[in-house]
């Protein structure tokens, strides 16, 4: 398993995305394909190559999950700006797996039972159970990016939190959680476009809200905000990976390809039966 | 909408299917594929027109449902003896929906809280959100089914139970809710099969327990649990229907035909912008 979806590639695309030591968020190209010599039609074939692969691994890990909790489940974090496109990695990607294996949770705007506790404690709550997949659709991130962009929260606090997050991911780590952290990156100019679409067709009048176009002024501030969780929070058990995502199709594969390369690492097997089969068998028949 | 999949029935599947006066459960055949005069091949098909007629409508409703809370989430109760084939309507009818939009909660052996507490309890904290179709495998039915069968509670707590059902679903479709209520009938003999095929299964091992077989010899219990069942609890706001399941692939056509009518039935529109489109495409392009 996995290595269908590693020969698509030309190059170790975990590798090429993962945040690093000196990474520079504004040196992304987000209309790349870094890792991917092939195009769009080639890339949904191979997103559905991997589609079947990933549901069987989902399997396996929920099987494994019954007799042995350790490396038990894996915690995909998606982090964007307004239309990346996390709901359609969510739809094509996640969608392929099994619902039944699959968690997923959308942080909004914390309300005021949330805004109670810390800020941690609403995440707590929406962990992956043993076998599944969890999907955040924003996360524990949005309290050091929009909290820090509209200063929701003081500077001291907002500092606390980075290295509350990375105990936070290394306490899951060590109970078996595989997390992987993705930023979608879309350029200013294709967050127009896309929005421009939401005006443009009825069925996604819904979707659009004035103050996205207000929200457009911050963005150099975001993406400093963006910059500042990279260099603090992407470490060894819980690297960041940043896709660039003006390509829709490029998105999808690289981020399936990034779980497959999560689940390969695991390998879980299917459990070995604790019964003996010949009596059961015949007790079986009996009936 | 709904058109193209009920032109596959030759005859009106959802009163086929229903349960009202007079219904007894041994009449049904479980190797019956009612209503549809065609095989598995063209029934794959039929399944794969309605899946994307299914995920457009959970789509609208979610939409709806952010600017109108009436009408706003779908309930699938799925019931069944073990190996009937829930977990397969899940994965193939629901899983064709957009994961966003579905809430899954499988109801095991009560944990010593639950049992602290009134049987809906964690029925209700289990509820879909608006917008979304939310999946009980298995569900508060078990606590007048395995509870009845295996005298887990006493006969007046169970003979309650009934009607703070009745209660509680009658609430739930007054407050927008629509209850689709779903019993998979397999035979013994079809049990019997699908248990053998998991230990043939290496793969499927882990699915199996010695304990599946002992419970084989409760069946005219539990058949006769499901009539109490459904005469007490099949009502006008939410009546269940009775799907043979020994073909896997009818009975998820079925099911997913009677999700599609239900859809059908609230047909939810996309909302109208509440803003000024004009407007809001010159502030865009000026950004």
């Amino acid at each position: 398993m996995g290595k269908d979806a590693e020969d698509i590639w030309s190059d170790d695309v975990a590798q090429l995305l993962r945040v690093s030591e000196g990474f520079i968020l504004s040196g992304v190209d987000p209309t790349g394909t870094p890792g991917y010599a092939h195009g769009k039609k080639q890339g949904a074939k191979d997103l559905a190559t991997g589609a079947a692969e990933l549901d069987e691994y989902q399997d396996r890990l929920f099987a494994r999950s019954r007799v042995d909790a350790t490396h038990s489940s894996v915690l995909l974090v998606l982090q964007a700006m307004d239309t990346a496109g996390k709901g359609g990695i969510i739809r094509h990607v996640v969608g392929s797996v099994d619902p039944q294996g699959v968690k997923i949770t959308a942080f909004k705007k914390p309300t005021p039972t949330e805004l109670k506790h810390d800020f941690l404690w609403r995440i707590e709550k929406a962990l992956p159970e043993a076998g599944q997949i969890g999907v955040f659709d924003r996360s524990q991130y949005e309290d050091v990016l929009v909290a820090k962009v509209r200063e929701l929260a003081p500077p001291e606090e907002i500092e606390r939190r980075y290295g509350a997050i990375n105990d936070f991911e290394q306490e899951l780590t060590e109970n078996g959680t595989h997390v992987l952290k993705v930023m979608l990156h879309i350029s200013y100019e294709e967050q127009r476009a896309r929005l421009m679409e939401r005006l443009d067709r009825p069925d996604k009048h819904w979707k659009f809200n004035p103050g996205d176009v207000d929200e457009r002024s911050l963005w150099p501030h975001y993406m400093s905000a963006y910059q500042t969780v990279f260099e603090r929070t992407s470490t060894d058990h819980a690297p960041w990976y940043v896709v660039p995502a003006d390509h829709k199709w490029y998105a999808r594969l690289a981020v399936q390809t990034l779980l497959l390369r999560t689940f390969a690492a695991v390998d879980p097997h299917w459990p070995v039966a604790d019964y003996d089969i010949a009596t059961e068998r015949a007790r079986l028949a009996a009936t």
